[in-house]
């Protein structure tokens, strides 16, 4: 059994790690770290969990503890807090999941732009692998430290990277208009996340710049040798989980139509576990209702009135977009089945 | 007091009619039709209208009976139903305001290419105005027929007509991202709109090109010489009203800032009895919650990452997409305060 | 015009006050306050409002102020704080629409039970009217300190006291059972009201015993010579707005029937401007959805298997629940047609 | 591997077992039977389920076919199909586990009230074992027949159970206020499930009596020597999962508290799998939310104002009010661990 510790366990991603890995037959939680509930039970917070994690108690975070009770960490803190700690785990021998963004930007300037303050921990940048193994599987393979994606990048890059990869789009005109539920932004309270005044919104945010847009274009960038250019908004919509990217652009291939992207994104995607392209059905375009509680990702694109392509990419924030994802990436890292303790059906309806 | 009848009044639409008109201090409902609930009491279907038109049942559709106790109808009913009625309906001397989509393209051959039929009443085409009273009032005043927007276009070209007008924008590359609540589908229930399915959709629907593409072509190229395109995507997000409209489009101007474009929107609606700019406040874009009930748009425009520009438009599907401009369209063409019987404020919270 | 204050403004209540005064037409605004927003102009906190009160903004309470420029005064603020200000108030001839607990109850040592600690104006208990106008009417005509009712304690007196006047039921064994959606818990964010934890709840909550429980008890009383009990468990449901209380008694009668209880309701709310007893429809039974935005409480009553009867009523807790009440007692005091400025349709669907 | 089939597998609770026996290790499922879809693969309607069951598509019911290639069938059909199919199914040495109103209750006498026709398979009433482990466990392992309980019964009785038992309550004034969600009702859509009404209701049904009560009463009853008097209304409220069952009665033992009650259910589900008392926590009552996706039952009793008794349930209706608890009854049926395949966290947040 793998000793897996989480800091930054009472959050909503915090939760969903515990929720898998209760279920993941070759990994053992040792620690689960919070400061607001140190002391508690893991279910005092985490209801649902009530019969699981029955000797597992929140603690506060201590350095010394992770290293000789656990294998891997699991980090799930604000922006700041993860290039501090990382480094001395790593040292300790431990391998590193990061959900925070702190090693998410290759580029250290781009953190700074991007984050307002100098990244404290550069040299670590270039070990990190982005953790999206649809893209960099043998990195996150070969790497101590993963640093794993924004959920609104998940989403944006996994809709977009078939149509990059195979330059047949204008890298010039790109829109991701994200939409998500409320669950993405974490669980603490505040009056947009207040019942009555979230409920049925479709309410743009960071609407200036968000900061995963600066993981989407690294990320497409890689397949091109043009500079992109991506208009990325996102949205607050109704639901309490779901992350659903349209990507808008245009053409500059003439002969595609819906059967080449569909093949193009098949090809692509050809022996992804957890990549699914949608097809036939009731239900003919990728919506997050068709995966909540699972770790795939729908995707498909469509040609629009014969210049345009509209693509989309669907996940459950919390799995796909975060802890699920997270899970993969330590399946990688470990070497065992890539699939372990995520293999599950999503919940519908939801 | 006008006599106003509303052909297609047990839909959500004809619905919002009732309840505007039953507060609207000038005009008096004589006939309400419905094929499904002829004899029927409005309230017996429109349960929220108990105690309101307590002696006016449904009826089944009467040329006669329409021109001798109206005069004014509005049209509320399927493509294809309008254009047979109403040429009957002018001819009597009614005046017509037609919320189907019958004679809302000006050139026929649009309206072959969209909706896959010849039309049967091209000679009223140039009779009719597109009832957007923020771009057509004059023409709203001086004719007997007007032809109401789609909600999506109402809230689409409301938020891009500023941008088009000024002549900053990249025309051929813009993006219409639409997020709408389920009332818009109607009232007649189907496997997509039934609550398990459509609880926490996001989920596109016409993708490949929806009918109000056409309106937006349309009508943005008023003000335009150039050829637009328009990417246009509606998506069906978990609310039962509203509709948001985010447009993503390019800069072709240098020095422009968010303050210019509030400038420019500013004058645009200036004097416009239900166009708001967004401004400060606890909320500070554009989000259907906050004009609920109401016949408001609410606007903003934001520049983004210096070279784009992000414009939104928030409506009430019912209200301004529908009923209210409806009512606002009659008030216009009768001659009355523009605002009667809608000035109304948004409930909220919702 | 009469010169209207609101204490305590930027809350869901005082902003439903000061949506449904805006269309009154024989109320100006005169005052708003807010400790928070003090300065800040109303639609800066309820954006519905903008274009609505642009010279109103929020100022600190002070009674000098309401005292020079009020004739009448909306009290909204937590408990203890109306039983300091409302004797000052009244003392200075203004008139007051208290909607906070601190005069309901008529019993000095019910306060102290339900509420904890000793009422510091004791003398003025007797002078309030409580604000349920169907029941109190001649009362709040005659005074100047209303003291408005808990919204579920509103939907419970209504739905039970048509039974309890007419002495069907069996006083010993009364069940009251809410349903509440979100926004009875005002605007204040917490864990409970986030909405990942808040949206699809089925939560019961003080199910010890609630508040509001003794205001139903010493109103239903009224009614009766035996002692009543009642067990009373609210619990919060996925809507914003909306109050449904259901009632489950036995009878104690014989040969009473549907059409019996019907004739019962009907001839007790005989004349009410806002009671409606639902009857034939697509929808048959009271909910909320059906009063939503507006004034109307539905109300009806089913004898269940024989033995036992059922009662409900439905109301938006916000408007019949708390401030359109509130204008409802702010007209009977002021010798106005009670149904001036809350004569409104509900908004639906919704 | 024992070979299961579906009978009525298109619908949500044929959804729900496919999930659930998608991941469980000691079965494959061989039949899925639906006339609407019959030919389509099970993932055309199920589209969470694309990549599960490739080669399995829709047949309509055969009884030659299940007879081969099934040892055990669940059946999922509407009232009336069971009784007609499952017979022969017996015959042919089948188990099954009937999901139907069919075979819940006990007495003839008590089907012809409830459902208004006669019984045809009143021989295997008898033999018919109720599948309420809890309560019928050992007559559900010696069974070839098992009907499992309908939702709303589910939790009703699970709540009561303990008060019963322990001859605490007045079993003549039992109260069953139950809140459910919108997949409770199938797949086929209605106007009554139609988005737009359905999504905020607090909307009373079935009030002059719902045959869940039948159930209710017949497994009370067991319990008691008395008569058993039960005022049951369901009410749909806004979320697609859960029902919570809130059962309102007075106690008729003095010195019952808190944790009496608290020892009672803990005492009468000890060593349950899958039932769950709530005691401490941040939240501390029974609500749906806690337990969507998975097979547990959370219970709680508290006293109300000394003298009244509440207890709650709070279950996922298409999970331990539906598939999962037939999947827990079969895994008893078949002598295997009780909890494979369901031993699953509930998704907190939904």
């Amino acid at each position: 059994m793998v000793r897996v510790g989480v800091v930054g366990a009472s959050g909503y991603t915090g939760g969903e790690l515990l929720r898998i890995l209760s279920i993941h037959p070759e990994v053992e939680v040792t620690i689960a770290t919070s400061r607001e509930f140190a002391g508690r039970p893991v279910s005092f917070v985490h209801v649902n969990l009530r019969r699981y994690y029955s000797n597992l108690k929140f603690t506060n975070v201590s350095i010394d503890e992770l290293t000789s009770k656990c294998d891997l960490v699991f980090i799930n803190t604000p922006t700041g807090v993860s290039q501090r700690i990382t480094p001395k785990l790593l040292e300790s021998g431990l391998k590193i999941v990061d959900l925070s963004p702190d090693f998410r930007l290759k580029n250290p300037r781009d953190y700074e732009v991007w984050y307002g303050v100098k990244h404290e921990a550069v040299d670590l940048l270039s070990k990190a692998a982005y953790g999206l193994p649809e893209i960099h599987r043998e990195e996150i393979k070969n790497t101590d430290l993963v640093a794993c994606p924004g959920c609104n990048a998940t989403a944006s890059i996994l809709a977009l990277t078939p149509l990059v990869e195979s330059n047949i789009i204008d890298l010039e005109h790109i829109v991701v208009d994200v939409k998500v539920g409320s669950s993405e932004a974490g669980r603490k309270p505040n009056l947009g996340s207040h019942h009555p005044e979230r409920a049925n919104v479709m309410r743009p945010y960071s609407v200036e710049g968000h900061r995963h847009a600066a993981e989407i274009i690294q990320e497409l960038s890689y397949f091109s040798k043009e500079k992109i250019n991506v208009i990325f908004v996102p949205h607050a919509v109704g639901a309490v989980r779901g992350a659903l990217a349209t990507c808008h652009t245009w053409l500059t291939s003439q002969n595609i139509d819906d059967n080449t992207l569909r093949r193009i994104y098949a090809k692509r995607y050809s022996g992804e576990p957890f990549v699914r392209i949608v097809g036939e059905g009731l239900f003919k375009y990728p919506d997050p209702v068709n995966v909540i509680g699972s770790n795939y990702a729908d995707v498909k694109a469509i040609v629009h009135q014969g210049s345009g392509v509209v693509s989309f990419c669907a996940i459950d924030n919390l799995v796909k977009g975060a802890a699920g994802q997270a899970i993969q990436c330590m399946n990688i890292m470990l070497g065992i089945d890539e699939k372990k303790g995520i293999d599950t059906p999503p919940l519908r309806p939801i």
